[in-house]
């Protein structure tokens, strides 16, 4: 058992972190030259290791389940801090997946041949240190520790307290997969205290740690970005939207957006409001509101949505800017196409969008007009997921506009530099 | 003459950069969406008013140049404030360069299709609103808002005190160039005042800029890295390196280091630091130092260089991390390529380096090892430049990791989005 940090301890801490820095950046510079066959190694036999060990990380994620059962941790919290045989089975496999990616670094983006025979390539390159703040759920520390390794990164990891013992053990498994791939173990530390001073320290690591990547909640976010002299790749939250267009099929409608909405309704993909055109409301919204109430969703409605669903509640202004993560959804009337659009701008998080339409050159004004990472077609918003967009596992979904939005995955990672080939050219 | 700001005026400051932020996100909604052709329109009509108003524009940086005499500006920054026929033609024929560019917003990056048909394209759209704030150049207001109009950014212009006049009669031309495309004025403003103030109230608007390009001496950035609440893509200093290996042709040897450090000895791709292979020090190394000699250039040499050439000043640690940006050069006599690579390692700034070397696989190893933007093999470091890459203008080099790397021009002032088509998928 990890005690408690001491007083002796906490004064350390500022050295103990910039200890695990200095190895991490080490560790990344060894490990940007590690071939793929090494790296999909280690992985695999983390993967093994997590198997193997499946029962020493049962009897550690009990012991904070104990904890946190002593604490006022919410029941969503205590679920998603809770693994059993079959999450830490989705562990190991994740770490396989990752592993049978392909590898990023090294790989030409670009190439061209300047007039004076200068060969110019841009190729992928690690992007070098990575910081990964995150909250309740244990499995983060596989996901996050196996893309930072696949993509030739150092990570340190930095889990929520209650999850502490979960994560030593899960690293533990990666130590040994990177051992038995002879990689350096610093490649992967996580902050060995649960003393929060920990984070602030983290953050203003700049000269170690190239970019930080917080995951959890409103506040955490906001401390990383206010606090962070590190770049940071933020994922806010997921204020989404499906909007019927006049032109939409029926059943299409009725599908898409209970999928959107009831499929999981805690993911940042979910839909939190819909909206849908005047013209056809009256038609178009009461299958789709009957088949969500009969899911079991709560519809809080303006008041021409109240006349055609008399169980609809009244929305209030807050509600077209709450993302519920719930059984919830708010349903809007609008003009039609630039009414969506305004309302979306107005209201949305850019982050994913969909609009459910048979006429195409409608569809294709929303996905132009729309500022969202992820916009669609007669699709559904819950498809926003690294997974289902084929790059393999995320580390996020990034709100931000600058190097990565949407899906974090391993390519986005990575950064790049310009290799030139000359044969002895000056610049005039 | 714009009015010195009174007390009245600095109280409504922070209202009036308010005012142009908001200008700025509505203009750069509608530039988004500009067609090639109108922002072309723009780029050139600005550049005819250029010309056109030539008088205007010296008129007003005579101003300025009065105004620069009086205070204690260096004879370097009163040249780099003053305008000339010349000069301003160059400013009038980037505009026209800008608009020979491939515009890069629409275009698609990757794309396609998952087994259940969902068709996903990465697609490039501009950034949004750009604030570049910058120092004595007057002609970076040009470049910069001629580079932001053509990515379909808005920009926010925040130039030196001393260039005030000039960029206010620069940024006029501009104007009328949107004007005459049918374009948002609000695309392109500045501030409107020498406050110093308003640099403050302009980081601070991290919901209506996006992003902050800063272009000026270490204090400058330093203040933006630190005061920014909008992420920064920031040119630090080129501490650049280059690296006579013991395979190094001789007469490349010599034209290598001469133009990487003589050709212009104030841009940020002159060389600052050369290094060479003990093993051929005493051949190569003596004709390289007379012709930089000869060319008037300062040696600070270690020992062994110092047994080589006796005009050579001893150099003290600090040498090795210093940016001269002058006609001075470091040089120090490496044990070999392992050695060279650490050198650089410890002491470069990660911008551009270059080996000189027959030896491909020694050049192949510098090049990957070497974790700077720019890597060269047999070219000299004056490359570092946007457009010697072909990528038309640039707004400057980014020596950060993150979205940019190297010469920053218009696909680099873009970020994407993920378009995706379906017809009625949801998911599982």
């Amino acid at each position: 058992m990890t005690p408690m940090p001491t007083p002796a301890a906490q004064t350390d801490l500022a050295a103990e972190m910039r200890a695990i820095g200095l190895a991490a950046r080490a560790a990344g510079r060894s490990l940007a030259r590690a071939s793929r066959a090494a790296k999909d190694a280690a992985l695999r036999a983390a993967a093994t290791a997590i198997r193997d060990h499946a029962k020493t990380i049962l009897a550690a994620n009990a012991e904070d389940l104990t904890f946190a059962e002593g604490s006022r941790l919410s029941a969503a919290m205590l679920d998603r801090l809770r693994l059993d045989p079959g999450r830490i089975e989705a562990m190991a496999r994740g770490l396989e997946e990752i592993a049978a990616l392909a590898d990023p670094v090294g790989s030409t983006i670009a190439e061209w041949t300047r007039p004076n025979g200068l060969h110019i390539a841009r190729v992928r390159v690690p992007l070098g240190v990575i910081g990964v703040i995150y909250e309740s759920r244990p499995n983060v520390t596989a996901d996050a520790g196996g893309l930072c390794l696949k993509a030739g990164n150092a990570v340190i990891l930095r889990g929520g307290s209650e999850s502490f013992h979960s994560s030593g053990a899960i690293v533990a498994c990666l130590h040994r997969g990177l051992a038995a791939a002879g990689l350096d173990g610093g490649a992967v530390q996580r902050v060995p205290t649960r003393d929060r001073d920990a984070v602030g320290l983290l953050l203003a690591m700049n000269d170690l740690v190239d970019i930080i990547v917080p995951r959890g909640g409103k506040s955490l976010i906001a401390r990383v970005q206010k606090e962070s002299r590190i770049p940071v790749i933020a994922h806010l939250e997921g204020n989404c939207h499906v909007y019927l267009h006049a032109s939409a099929d029926p059943a299409k409608a009725v599908a898409l957006t209970v999928n959107a909405k009831m499929r999981r309704t805690g993911v940042c993909g979910a839909a939190e409001t819909l909206l849908c055109d005047r013209s056809v409301a009256a038609t178009l919204l009461p299958p789709v509101l009957a088949a969500l109430i009969a899911a079991g969703c709560e519809i809080r409605g303006d008041a021409g949505v109240q006349r055609i669903e008399s169980r609809a509640k009244a929305a209030t202004p807050a509600d077209w800017d709450t993302e519920y993560l719930d059984a919830i959804l708010a349903v809007r009337v609008v003009a039609g196409l630039e009414d969506a659009i305004l309302h979306i701008e107005r209201h949305g998080s850019h982050h994913t969008e969909a609009i459910v339409a048979e006429d195409r050159a409608a569809a294709e004004t929303f996905l132009e007009r729309v500022d969202s990472a992820i916009v669609l077609h007669n699709a559904s918003t819950q498809f926003a997921d690294g997974g289902e967009f084929g790059m393999g596992a995320e580390i996020g979904i990034s709100t931000g506009r600058l190097h990565a939005r949407g899906p974090v995955g391993v390519e986005q990672l990575t950064t790049f530099k310009y290799v030139v080939h000359g044969d002895g050219q000056v610049r005039p």
